[in-house]
């Protein structure tokens, strides 16, 4: 699969093609790991990832879609969101960042948004992560006794256990408005996060058109000299990390 | 070591400080792989890649250094540079895109430059990652025989295969004119790209301070009920990948 | 008229309110004139012109409304466009760089995309402004004579000329598509200038809310001491310039 | 004058220089006018004035010259700062928004950053406006009267009325420090602000080189029919203001 996705990053760059990809879902599911999944092989002058911090007070006055619209691709390009707009409907209804009259607003507007995207010739995927509480608590758990992984475990993360269901009603409500002919969700099981990566790729590559575009070929003469080997004058290298 | 990263990364957030990482280097080197090393387990809100495209022609009319200014580090943060503005010394001048004028004035600009961040608290760090021909060689056919890597071989790679010992003029007039007491390159052989990663992100830790800062103690209670397991209303998740 | 348009000022910055007002009209019209009249008296740091030159070869490849969506005002903000998203409707479709495609999807998407800015609070003004041919005539040729003026003389303005009529129909086909209920076009004629202006201001200000807030009061003691004369000691004013 | 700031402003364009002006002084001593006076007759796409507001946390916390560096000219640009980086130099230091150790770390590190751009080739023209107390006093009690100034009162205005010394020793310790070869202070006496306003313009123009680019010639042909009068469909023009 990585090959197809290397075939299709070709082919958004020969096509001018922009590809937007919005990766939402339950703490701990398992976003950071399918953007990785997608990035991996890819060019990272064509492939971005958008990963917002909170907004800044000047920010939060503006149009709402202000601050993710200046990072919508251009040709060529492939915009993985790593959380989203969604942000809204999601964690800022359920700890109470936002309130419910934004909420609403929000929950109309995104459609709308997202339809000018579409209209615009932006290809637009949406892919809600889910996994059960269980899993979730096992990942905290790790998340709080690896040291690896322990910047990943927020005070909002550790409020939010108590709120499995309201972020369940949270993400219905999302779907039932947002759910739409021009932006569909895609909902992936990431209960087995492995598994959860391969559908999730899948599905993206399935949707896409038929991208087979030939690399362009490449001429690769002989060198016609032997290979030089590097060497330093006014500086050299520092010494070798000793691995046995 | 990735510890350590994680460690230093805690450090940064907490006391606000700001850091600048610099790859430059051969063509496959292994600039890339070197980065994923270095991000690789870092929260990606706090550490970005910068990996410009080559300049559209209003910024090729602004200071030189206009369109790399604006992505460096607030506090907290880890700005990593996929190339940089030494391009000016390596590529451009080898491929003559920019002429010998330009060229000189940017070696006596660089250091001026960095002298000013560095002097403004940022922690500059710049890495040259160098490779011996035949490595090159290698690495280069590789990438025109294996389609996951195809589409790192550019035409200018190609271009600069007859080049590469113009490229080392052009690193060791860069070493002597930017090489200074404020912002000293390091110099890492990368011949064995996965001891060159080692070596490299070893430097970077020592170089940084003791960086060790307490995670904050949480507290993680009991549930205090059974895990709810997903469940789905509005619509349901996709097949899952048949594994197996 | 200039007292409530600082009155108004006041007011979008106590309450945080957002302004946006469009200007766009016939060439010759008094774009710049009305946009100096509005302005004249508020404070630069709140009150911006938005005068975007051509798109650059990026920007014509991303979401038509991005460019202009990243210009948008901050809480207290008074955003002036001296042309605007409008021009895909009016100088492009005239001169032919956009195809009738464009023209028809930008004026399907243009009332979407107001729909958003005003759902979200945003109180967006459109000036069209008006003049016949005759004036138009006078204007140009006073372009053409006066040296402060040339250069306001695009080739585009001559090419523009012998198109009076299609710019008609092209504003008559905008009209019948962005004339909202959420933002409606206001047309002024502008056959005389400094009328029009009046008219145009006049317009604003009945259509805001009242505006009245009282700047607070000011407690302004007597300094306490002679007034000091300005010394100059490291470098001295340079020489008047010779008025008599 | 206004004619010479056309032809220089034409020649701008032409030769695609970049010029930056800095206007700096006291409170109340005419920035404002001078560089309405600069820009009265520029083409607004050619012109642009910078006047940052306060910072954000965010950048509070970046490199001090990074928010002024994204606003530099592109080729063929004209950009006037309303108060610069020497905010720090000036208000911020009297005011005590920036500790000792922060004013002699800008003194040191402004006369660097300007070389960088001097040496870039940017063309940069530094501006300080001088005051007697006496005139500061009456234009301070003209603002607190004048509903159409009261917007240029702030508080930090009338906090620095107690300040006029303090305000010129800072002035002195600036002008000793960044009065540099490759980018000296002009200072101009503004007691009389209209004849500053003309010191001012005839120095900038003086210390431009010879600006003569004639502009194209324009051929003006007949219309060949009688202009068109503006006639409506959709939607009629707004009743005229009445003008008696």
């Amino acid at each position: 699969m990585q090959e197809e996705l290397v075939g299709m990053a070709r082919w958004a760059m020969a096509t001018g093609q922009r590809i937007v990809v919005l990766f939402e879902g339950r703490d701990t599911a398992g976003k950071g790991g399918a953007i990785k999944a997608v990035r991996e092989r890819l060019n990272p002058r064509q492939c971005r990832i958008v990963a917002l911090s909170k907004p800044s007070e000047e920010e939060r006055s503006q149009w709402y879609f202000q601050r993710y619209a200046k990072h919508l691709p251009s040709a060529g390009e492939i915009v993985l969101f790593d959380r989203s707009w969604y942000n809204r409907a999601g964690v800022e209804r359920v700890m109470g960042f936002a309130d419910e009259g934004q909420v609403e607003d929000f929950l109309r507007q995104a459609p709308a948004f997202e339809k000018l995207l579409v209209d615009d010739g932006i290809l637009l995927f949406k892919y809600w992560l889910g996994t059960d509480q269980e899993k979730q608590e096992e990942r905290l758990r790790e998340r709080l006794e690896d040291p690896l992984k322990r910047w990943k475990l927020s005070p909002i993360d550790l409020a939010a256990r108590s709120k499995y269901d309201k972020y369940t009603r949270a993400r219905e409500d999302m779907l039932a408005a947002t759910h739409t002919e021009w932006a569909p969700w895609t909902l992936v099981d990431f209960n087995d996060q492995k598994r959860g990566r391969l559908t999730l790729v899948r599905n993206l590559l399935d949707r896409l058109p038929d991208t087979r575009v030939e690399p362009p070929s490449i001429d690769f003469p002989e060198l016609g000299h032997e290979p030089v080997e590097e060497t330093y004058g006014f500086l050299e290298p520092i010494a070798d990390y000793p691995v046995d």
